[in-house]
């Protein structure tokens, strides 16, 4: 391709705006464009890189016998109605109506769609298992969009939904489908871990992430520097701390405590550490009340809160709901005197604790020497806190790091979640309905974009791994008024072509230096320049990611460039 | 591929509700399945079709250095202001607004974001000549949507955009594209026609329309039975019919006519022919009333009227807006005491009427013995009518037939339509700001499957052409208990897979019967049948287009099918 005929707009600064180093490099190499806030368009450079990607995903899902297929972006809201999702997905769902006034969304996810194809489609377990994927934009009406591919209102995904009889077909696909979701991302070139994910938020059981280690990475990474164990910070197991042998239980009093603001103030007041404070919170889980206490110098982990109940709608009580519902303000909740329909969680560090401090329920007054096991009453016990780096990891093995990652895919074992929700049943072998077993398998297409270019570039630009390069190799013809240099030039263009490479040839006429720079900047792994020694039939081959340079005879060309391919990533 | 994990739901029945041949075939052979009305999922096999016509497409797009794009399906509407089409697009664009109530539309055509990406992109007419495309998939909200693929309101286009500093290299690219889009179809063995577009519905000039011959299409094709020529029935253009040569002028006379309610009680009155009554209409153009006048034997074509005035609004007057601008009702309008403002149009061949009726803008009465050329003032003869089957080709060249054509793809002529909108400009060779000249491309790619599904298919099913085929080979072991008939049919599998053949192998545990028709249904173009003479080491060949069938050795299947491939279409 002459690169004459190629929109690649290329900018000396990223316009303001752009913050990830990616982003910038991605707007400043003329891959992409901002159309609107999280919307972009993919220029004919990243156009080619995605079709890489798509093309690798498609190969590893027809490996595994997932079928390709395209379903409507645009959603009725019937269908979300029946899942239930309409009600609990939130602001980022977009929604529509259509001139007869029937509402639609845009589909950011499709697990709906396919179970309904599926109830419709298939009646009995003869025809099981299936699996089922698609490639196409998704909706997110982000809040506030960032990092350009990053966290977009219309994204690229690849999603796949399996469906089988049973749980052990499922976990065979669930395999398979990590097994394929790992050869891709290597094939790729990108470096990940796998975590454990919060299966919870699709509704199901188990799920693995796939995170790439970036520090503009938006989720927090927790892992043992001694063991596997990895997990989001949301899902990072907490180990239990060991309590005090034979405690010493004092009196519970009640303390004048007035003008308190936080737990620094009640641990200042009885002069003592944040750790010998109990804080209490209240949170509405699905409009009902539920207090849930942590260690002064714990955070609360809402997704834990929130998995708890298989709850879908999670938020802190405001001021009124505190009144109404505990009778005292937001400094004095704790778990005394209470409604009795307020449910009441502790961490499971709480109940090692001793002689500590806890709101009384009562404006202006603290309990000291509380004993949670002696004067808690109705409290379940459960892992509600967040981990901290440092602490022992999960598996006993090795202490826990915290790194930054980009999500880029996610597999979840749904189970029948929405089979039963939309009733999508079939027949087994004894001739009985049955809910179907699902699994959704998704890949953050055009975000992998942001994950290579965050892990694989430097300051002069875009450094692409060479199965995903928009082009194999950028050919530049330093000077073309100089007849000899075009002429070297195209007969090493056609030998490259010949043997199947793509190449991208800098036909324009611009001064060596834009040419250069511009290379550089578009990251294409393989640089060849065709400058003043073509007189004598050589030319100068450049590697983007390590900057070597070698010269070789023009007939040399495709030997070289097939050695050296084999070596790069 | 296995049949059994892919999901193809067959059906013995149409749903009710598809009317058109190729909508009940796609649903039964398990191709589409509705999501909405308008929406439909492609299932595997459709999904297959269409991935094969998208990369015969990108092919010849590539093939004419067209640069592959993706841009944004939700589109901000402020783009759509600033060309004016975000008032005039009418009721068939969908809208939303996002979280913070910014307005978005789905894309129905791209023409507004091509041309601000190529204004803030380009700046210097040596960038240019451009020419970009994308497939994706777009959005019509149409009041009814018919046909499965044919009309849909979320449907798969191509869509291109040429970008160039004159009209030169416009047309350049114009033929270019003409040539491609012909090797295209060609490729897809579909039957097509080019035809005289509708330009000025995209806002441009010239225009070509390919249409496919189908008796469910919804476009009036006219062609001559002696030329080339050939266009859409809005298009056609009217051959001016010779007048009588020396005609006596009666004298004009009020005549009361009460009650007439139409065309046919005046003729019928004044015992006389509808083609000696002259029809009045008064419409209304953005706003503006235009009277437009025919001979009562013909019909108004509101295409031309709209076309005259470049005119985007078209639309018949009310009853109060006849009352006001005529100060009469519908059935006295005439051309005679017309207020100021009132424009006067009128199709050719009423110049040459000689002593006939007109109503006379005055309740109750008409106008016998009017001469247009001696009693009409101030008024703008045109081409305006609808031709009619029979009539002289405008070419002069044969008469005119009608027939039924899918509109599958349209190139345009755009200009500087949308650059002026837009202030898309670039510096010429003068270094002066000049528009950039455009064009636009579209082909209806899941359009496609209905032209070749009503083209190609009989009774039993679908008859795909070998180019688009889901698969080149249905292979069918009749008993998959019996193991030699397993055998052989792997045996053969291998071979054709080795030879780059694309096999779906029917491992079904189904009766013959319902294999055969499943099979039939599905319209692949080979059909292998491993039956009872697998022993032998003999299987059959049927070509599913023809019916025709020959027993050949197992061995002898692979060179067998090369040769018949190669004489299929």
């Amino acid at each position: 391709m002459k690169q004459s005929k190629m929109l690649i707009p290329t900018l000396k600064e990223a316009p303001k705006g752009a913050e990830a180093l990616s982003h910038k490099l991605m707007l400043r190499a003329g891959y992409i464009k901002q159309v609107s806030a999280g919307m972009y368009a993919y220029l004919p450079l990243a156009y080619r890189v995605i079709s890489k990607i798509e093309n690798i995903v498609r190969k590893e899902m027809n490996g595994i016998d997932a079928n390709e297929t395209l379903m409507p972006a645009v959603l009725p809201a019937k269908l979300w109605e029946e899942s239930g999702r309409l009600e609990t997905y939130g602001p980022e769902l977009f929604k529509l109506k259509n001139r007869h006034d029937t509402d639609f969304i845009l589909g950011p996810t499709h697990e709906e769609t396919f179970t309904s194809l599926i109830r419709d489609s298939i009646k009995s377990y003869k025809k099981l298992p299936l699996i089922l994927y698609q490639i196409q934009p998704k909706y997110r009406d982000e809040n506030r969009p960032r990092y350009g591919l990053l966290r977009g209102r219309e994204f690229i995904m690849e999603d796949g939904y399996s469906f089988s009889i049973n749980d052990t077909d499922l976990d065979k696909i669930y395999n398979n489908m990590e097994n394929a979701y790992r050869s891709i991302f290597n094939q790729i070139g990108l470096s990940y871990r796998t975590i454990i994910g919060d299966g919870g938020a699709m509704g199901g059981s188990d799920s693995i992430e796939f995170s790439a280690p970036a520090a503009v990475g938006e989720d927090t990474i927790v892992y043992s520097d001694d063991s596997d164990y990895a997990a989001n910070l949301e899902m990072a197991k907490s180990m239990l701390e060991p309590g005090q042998s034979h405690p010493e239980l004092q009196d519970i009093t009640k303390v004048s405590t007035p003008n308190i603001k936080n737990i620094s103030d009640v641990a200042k007041l009885f002069d003592t550490d944040k750790e010998n404070v109990i804080k209490s919170v209240l949170f509405m889980i699905d409009s009902k009340p539920v207090l849930v206490m942590v260690r002064g110098n714990d955070e609360i982990n809402d997704v834990k809160v929130k998995n708890y109940f298989d709850g879908s709608q999670l938020s802190l009580a405001n001021e009124e709901q505190i009144k109404e519902y505990m009778g005292t303000n937001i400094n004095y909740v704790g778990p005394f005197n209470l409604k009795d329909d307020i449910i009441v969680l502790a961490d499971n560090n709480i109940k090692n604790m001793h002689n500590v401090y806890v709101g009384s329920n009562e404006d202006g007054n603290y309990f000291a020497n509380v004993n949670p096991n002696r004067d808690f009453e109705n409290v379940s016990y459960n892992d509600l806190r967040t981990v901290k780096e440092g602490e022992i990891s999960p598996d006993g093995s090795g202490v826990l790091k915290f790194t930054r990652g980009i999500e880029i895919a996610h597999i979840f074992k749904l189970g029948t979640r929405y089979s039963k929700a939309l009733g999508a049943n079939v027949l087994d072998e004894n001739g009985r309905q049955k809910p179907v077993v699902m699994g959704s398998y998704g890949i953050g297409i055009s975000r992998l974009l942001t994950a290579v270019a965050e892990q694989q570039s430097d300051d002069n630009g875009l450094i692409w791994p060479k199965n995903i390069a928009p082009f194999d190799i950028h050919l530049i013809p330093v000077n073309v008024k100089k007849d000899d240099q075009v002429k070297v030039s195209n007969e090493i263009e056609k030998g490259l072509l010949d043997n199947g490479y793509e190449v991208l040839t800098d036909d324009r006429k611009e001064r060596a230096g834009v040419k250069f720079a511009d290379s550089d900047l578009i990251g294409i792994p393989i640089r060849i320049t065709v400058g003043k020694k073509a007189t004598d039939g050589i030319v100068e081959i450049k590697i983007r990611k390590t900057g070597e340079t070698i010269e070789v005879k023009k007939e040399e060309v495709v030997n070289t460039v097939q050695i050296l391919f084999k070596d790069l990533k």
